[in-house]
């Protein structure tokens, strides 16, 4: 069927290649000309503007809007509300807040223009993989647009069934679901990315107990030297702990062990915190995925005020002074008294 | 080649069983004698103790002993240190302390019996997807060994190779790993179900948001009625989170979206705690992997001191009372204050 | 001066008290007309509803609302926004979130009425003990009611007085503040609470481990039957945590040192949630606050879908099976290997 | 009554005063000789080592060891057994793993020595405010050491007496604790260091959320720039959480409230980890505790190899790589998707 794109950039552009080979129509636009002659020349239809895009496509269109979450996807749908026409829909693929989703969508209904949010998974690996969706709006709309979400789709591959599943909705085997309402989709995709830094954060924990078991101040015959990149390898086959961001960690320390090319500085998007919001919200104790954000946080500072605030409590209490520059991490973990005897001076 | 086996368990028997399917042979005992018997008559050559199986065994013997970690598998490494010879070795298969490894080589090493500590992951499901082997002990012995360790291994099956590895021992890749001398296995092993624990806990805690997202202190239009079972099955297609714990998840759900046969009262074995001493011993912070064992803890409570001294304190400063009664877990999400004007009394 | 009072509950009976005390005058209204007679013959001007009380101050009038946080402080501030006259100041004492308190003062500001939002701390010990006061609110609107904040102030007492200070507010000193503009009080004092949360669960935490330090799953010779409420008391005298909230543990312990009274079903206000939102929207890190929060949420179930989710996977990996039922607190703590040999059956 | 005082550092120095002030006879050795010869000075008896100074004692002796944990502590009570007799003391005044009492007093019994743990808290304000001692040991033993202990202990001072205690043991009162056997003393002391980290860390957090409110990334209208200090002066008087850690830290704010002396870099003693280990051991949900534990570790390091785990994923995953340099932290806070659409750009 024919889809209008907004937005081009690696999320956007990969989508369209993936619906065009399989012989899906897209009317294409982005900011940047460039990015729209490119798939121009791969069969799309390019249009110069938003007002452009629209006049492009037939009626009853479909718009789907892959931008960076925030103002310049809110002004977009704006923009959109008022060119298209009852009975058009307008996607929201991004990483928008769930209920922003709502807001818009209450206000498109006001003229018959349906709305529905994709939360899109897959990275830079969608266009071979396939992008998991999951999908908020109603049913009828989700059903109209039902081709596009099954070409996108990863599909079943080779990644084995689950039983028990014969009487449900088969679609979600092939890696989309409609959630829910308006927001749902982005609601099942926010805790996707809550989840997301869970897991990874979890694995971090374990390699650093990995890396670390070989420091100084251990007993000597309680160190090890471990090869991380060798272990993350072998977990992959047969543990209890294969994953993808595992298969993404062992390439990653096969290429560089040490993974010095990294700085440890861990950005964290809008999801993550909106999960907790929800956490909280629905008084859910979310330990875990809170830690794992915080982590992040934490990763960003030299130092927080938090921890200057000890400092001086412990120069009240006890006179503690605090060393004059930062330590070698080698050496740092166990005072003298946690040492066993034979290891003392 | 030839192996003793002792401890017949769901995880002995199992192993033993992969080991004849390729062409090994096994003298096994278990203190039960059906177990046994059972294994004879599959092809394995039955003992009668200790004593009978390391009779039967040729020079230089291997024997694994796979029993319950702790008291039992202590003796019985005790009593096989007494009738082993020279040359012989004793591979400790089970959840060991790792430190308890290093004391017991000490131990066996003054009459030349050499001992190796196989962290063995793959739990019910090995003998059809091999085991995941970490591996401590020295190189020679582990060299001598690889015949049992590369049939028991999965194998590289069809898990795509990580790239960048072509230097690196192949061995690895087939899902075993001689990670490092005596301790080495098991304490790779702890923090493998250090991690476990980690990445249990954050996808339960995501899906304690989305099951939640529905409860009746939420804003009527903030609410989700999500299918948990369908959502745990399309993140297992083209999302960044597939793993094996979610393929487990997704099974289950789809068996009982409820999963109100489980009772939410979780056990830890040992490798959680240990995970979390070695982090504290290393100064590794480990939130995650804390908070995950902390949450088996608090399931196992119907409540904690810790809470009574917290009612003990709003009781002092606020007069706060409890409630008389546990109350509906939908109707305690959002006091008053939380919730917006419209949905209020 | 002269101050209208809404709401007469243990709160703001006990506030109008200690400022007639002081020689102001209150004029107070309730829907419970009970309360009002009760401060009537106290000394108090009675108030048959808002207007009433509007009609019966001076102008520029102060009305002080000390209502439940929520729907109830919000449609008597909108009342009250329609009775007052330009000039006027509206007082809100109440846990209200700080960002309603800005859009209040926004709407009132139209007519020239002005907002101060005041976080009260001191429960139900204030009338005695004197109120610590954050206040939020225009530098002259601030002053102008300087005399009944001064009044309701705890005053220096005998609490020693910090040195460094002299060059600044001595209205610090008598306990209350001019935190900022309008939300800053509120904002300040849900800061304080969220502290409180991280304090108390400190405390609870420490004396669960007093507590614990006697069960039998552990080692007979690291056991310690210790008397929890003398360590309360003992810690009150020279120690580096003395605290008015250890008083109050040691106050409530030497009743009954079991606190089995008490369910350990734990609620929480708002301020502990809005502290948590705001420290992510400002990504700090606030791993104990956060923490504490989760701590009362999982004191309200008696399972959480996580935990039956984490029962689910370990079913299905390791076939592990929960025990038929809620296994006694005494005998749950180590597993078997983590007994010492000596402890071992 | 007489004592013999092993190490004359901040510590046993005041101590020795603070016995003498009160009529008490020391007899004192350190292996720095100016330390001996200043308290000597005062009015101590000097000893030239460790034999000198039992050899000035009279029998029943009663020898106070006030030393650095671990080493130093251990060998110096080791000599001390050698060189004491049958019905003599050694008292262990400082912060020893209690596991390490329970095996010296087995030893020490042998030749009818007797062993006391004094976990003494007070730091450098001992000598004046008086000691919080927490005692292990035998029942008499602790009874004969009473005058040293009241003489050590703050007393009643001004601090309320708690309601209800009329039936139990006043000492408790005075400041010092029969805690139990041998190693309850150091128990008891190491969980009140636990609580001491939590607190500090509920306080650092607040801190820090209030320091971070008016950081660029939030919307204008959301921010407030706060005065700490008198924050943290405000709170201590008529507040729910006064305490004397934030009496040091309205004392070190009011000198300097960036309090940028201090680089952040916070040290732990062992106390905080064993806290964590005896939690775990009992199977005590402990988080806040080790959350503040955690939070001292990562103040240590400049990024843990955990944070680099975490951006490779993010870059196998997503792409994403990372800022080249360290950003403000004053622009940290909100990705574009989380700020009101007026901040936009």
């Amino acid at each position: 069927m024919q889809l209008g794109m907004v937005g081009l950039g690696r999320m956007g552009g990969n989508i369209v290649r993936r619906l065009m080979k399989d012989g899906h129509h897209a009317v294409v636009y982005d900011r940047d000309p460039q990015a729209v002659d490119a798939l121009t020349r791969e069969g799309a239809t390019g249009a110069q503007g938003l007002e452009d895009l629209v006049r492009k496509l037939d009626a009853p269109r479909a718009v789907w809007v892959m931008l960076p979450a925030g103002h310049i996807t809110e002004t977009t749908i704006e923009a959109l509300g008022k060119l298209l026409a009852p009975g058009d829909v307008i996607i929201d693929g991004g990483n928008t807040f769930w209920q922003d989703d709502i807001r818009r969508a209450k206000t498109l209904e006001e003229n018959s223009i349906s709305y529905v949010d994709v939360g899109t998974s897959g990275g830079i690996w969608g266009y071979e993989r396939g992008y998991c969706m999951m999908i908020g709006g109603d049913k009828p709309v989700f059903d109209r647009l039902d081709p596009i979400f099954a070409t996108l789709a990863p599909g079943i591959g080779d990644i084995p069934r689950t039983p028990g599943r014969d009487d449900r909705d088969p679609r979600v085997e092939q890696g989309y679901i409609h959630a829910g309402p308006v927001g749902a989709g982005h609601f099942v995709k926010m805790v996707h990315n809550g989840i997301e830094y869970g897991l990874m954060q979890a694995y971090a924990e374990g390699f650093d107990i990995l890396k670390n078991a070989n420091i100084d101040a251990l007993p000597s015959e309680h160190r090890f030297d471990l090869d991380i990149a060798d272990i993350a390898e072998v977990w992959r086959r047969g543990s209890v702990i294969p994953s993808w961001l595992l298969d993404l960690t062992a390439s990653a320390l096969a290429r560089n062990g040490e993974l010095d090319t990294y700085s440890g500085f861990v950005e964290d998007s809008g999801e993550g915190r909106w999960t907790i919001n929800a956490a909280i919200e629905e008084a859910v104790p979310a330990e875990v995925l809170t830690s794992a954000l915080y982590a992040r946080f934490r990763s960003r500072k030299q130092h927080t005020f938090a921890e200057k605030i000890l400092s001086a409590m412990r120069a009240g209490f006890g006179g503690h002074k605090e060393p004059q520059q930062h330590p070698d991490a080698a050496h740092q973990a166990a005072p003298e008294i946690l040492k066993p005897k034979a290891e003392r001076a």
